[in-house]
């Protein structure tokens, strides 16, 4: 089913580019609902077009909820989302196939705009499923096409009419690559994933003095583009300072006028500080704002910060957690509790249900790229750890 | 003169745009060649499109020659080269004015296309004029519109027929604003340039991996944007090895992808490196590249080095320098001798005969810029130094 999904929005460079809302993304959604419509599930759309598919449970209670989402970056890889879903699926199938009955229903969610890269915010729909936004505010997303999200969904006849709430959860447990190096380089089959590192996304805009490289001396010069090196180079004392699971990265710098001969007047720049403790995460913040205010004046540069994401770290729920552990424990599979160091649909599910994460390794930690992979065996297992996961969540007859 | 001549390429940001051979460099040339007629000077145009303007001295031998350019970079300022041709041509208005006759011709240069912005190499004009360009070959040059040099140069009525070595000078001197701060900031009326920097101009390319911000530990990453920032944050050391007139730049950095939280994979950057020594410059160059091996080494980074550009250091003539000394002191002028840290036609004369420059104050060091300025005190001041440099020069009766 992975392979078969990741022929749709196949790109030139070996990618799979299927935003959200797109043809691609709707061709993809066609087929995971022939499928589910395969193993018999009730499907449900929701108004931002998250897929609910439902096999009953022996009581009419909440379900036991997996999934994840099948739309991706522009060339990703063909694991991220896609892996969570159709894990799930399989799990249902087993079920279906050796005839099992749970007590409590099993949802399986295809979740809309997890990505965000043609929408914004990302985890758009389970942010919707999970309250925190309006269906109605987010519809009314413009793309980065200028299309209205609104008449997307309409347009490929995915706005349906379930409501927010009309569909609680009991609990909540998502399947995904690590996206990550950790569990590749120490060796290990599963990650228990306790927590989700908060986000601090700040854009610095650094403004000195542009001149001649030739005829300006170093002493005369306000150069932000050494100021912004400075930067760059703190980060790496911030996080020894801060500790604990905190990084810092500048992925993204712009010098102005950025000509080879001219001393750079101004730069824009990222830092992307990441904690899964909300009091490291503060920590890091204010190191970070003195660093700069002390930078500023020593430089003579003008410093500007502007917030552009914030979020508190996500804890997911012990007792899940534990069921997790024990699954791993009986089926003979090593693993590491661990932090996600990426955002997930989970952590919107976590506002509403008992919530948590099981990743399995992603080989050189790469993805969001064509090269992303997983191993068969790890395909295998995570799926397994999911499968057992949901029968002791469900209670199986 | 300069206030005219400055609304020939007026652009919209209040600077003036007369990239080589277009249209408003045209304008600007039939109205200077004007000026040129109304002191009855000669009119020679060369094969590259140099106006040489001659004035007549009593004895036919080469001539005292002075000039500079008057095409712009994209919205520059209104006095770099144009002050250095219409000095030159308030000399001669002088001349005529007192009917003071000199022993040796004067001649008044306009080199074509010395900002290399519209074609390359810059300082292609005078580069032709001394020989060390064919012309033939600089005609050739595709412009960054697509243009060819020679169509565009008869399109305008400027290609002529004087052939290079024609008209050899017996010595060059240029007046040019400094387009840096040291005049203003020490205070002083002139800069008695006696030689050049060396140049060069080293493209670095640091290839990394690219990684999510959040799910890669600091010590897995291969950073390309660190490296960077550890080079940039290295050139004030360096400097400070190397000592006497270096200076060091990244004016361009460009980070890939280049996106929030995205680990840099790959970065391209420029260092601008400038001594008036060539060994300085040599030095400066090992000390860079030995740094980058050992980075590479450091932080697992892939670095490969482009040699963009390489000039090395131009002497001016001590003679030369020495009468324009003698002159501020007969004016009783401030002055300063210093090294030009930026390239000027005049650094190609020196190929061919005794050259020196005379700088004035540039306003906050600022140029290629629409507030480029010079008060009317400096200007003046410049000019009176020309003036009588050339009267020297010319062995006036």
């Amino acid at each position: 089913m992975l392979q078969q999904l990741s022929l749709i929005g196949k790109d030139e460079r070996g990618g799979i580019t299927r935003l959200a809302a797109s043809d691609a993304d709707k061709e993809a959604r066609d087929l995971v609902i022939q499928w589910m419509k395969e193993e018999a599930l009730i499907i449900h759309i929701d108004r931002i077009g998250n897929i609910i598919a439902v096999r009953d449970g022996i009581e009419n209670s909440k379900p036991v909820m997996t999934g994840s989402h099948i739309d991706t970056v522009v060339s990703g890889g063909m694991y991220d989302g896609c892996y969570g879903v159709l894990a799930g699926l399989e799990v249902i199938k087993t079920l279906n196939e050796f005839n099992i009955k749970t007590r409590y229903p099993i949802a399986l969610a295809v979740f809309t705009n997890e990505e965000g890269i043609r929408y914004t915010p990302d985890m758009m729909g389970s942010l919707v499923f999970s309250g925190g936004l309006k269906a109605e505010k987010a519809m009314k997303s413009i793309g980065v096409d200028g299309s209205i999200l609104e008449n997307e969904l309409k347009r490929i006849g995915y706005m349906g009419d379930l409501q927010v709430g009309a569909l609680i959860p009991s609990s909540y447990v998502e399947l995904h690559i690590e996206q990550g190096p950790i569990l590749e380089i120490k060796g290990l089959n599963i990650g228990v994933v306790e927590n989700l590192q908060g986000i601090s996304w700040k854009e610095i805009i650094l403004t000195g003095e542009s001149n001649h490289a030739g005829t300006t001396p170093l002493i005369y010069r306000k150069d932000a583009g050494l100021a912004a090196a400075k930067i760059i180079n703190y980060l790496s004392d911030l996080c020894s300072s801060v500790g604990g699971s905190q990084v810092a990265t500048c992925g993204k710098v712009i010098f102005e006028p950025n000509v080879i001969n001219v001393v750079p007047g101004k730069v824009k720049m990222t830092i992307d500080l990441r904690n899964s403790s909300e009091e490291g995460l503060k920590h890091a913040e204010n190191l970070l704002h003195s660093f700069l205010e002390q930078l500023a004046e020593y430089e003579s540069i003008d410093i500007k910060i502007n917030q552009l994401v914030r979020l508190q770290p996500v804890q997911f729920d012990g007792t899940m957690t534990q069921i997790i552990e024990r699954v791993n424990n009986r089926l003979g599979l090593t693993y590491l509790k661990m932090t996600s160091g990426a955002g997930h649909d989970a952590q919107m599910l976590a506002r509403i249900c008992p919530t948590a994460m099981i990743f399995v390794p992603s080989k050189g930690g790469i993805s969001h790229n064509p090269n992303e992979y997983t191993s068969t065996q790890d395909i295998e297992n995570g799926a397994n750890v999911l499968l057992n996961t949901i029968l002791e969540l469900s209670n199986k007859i």
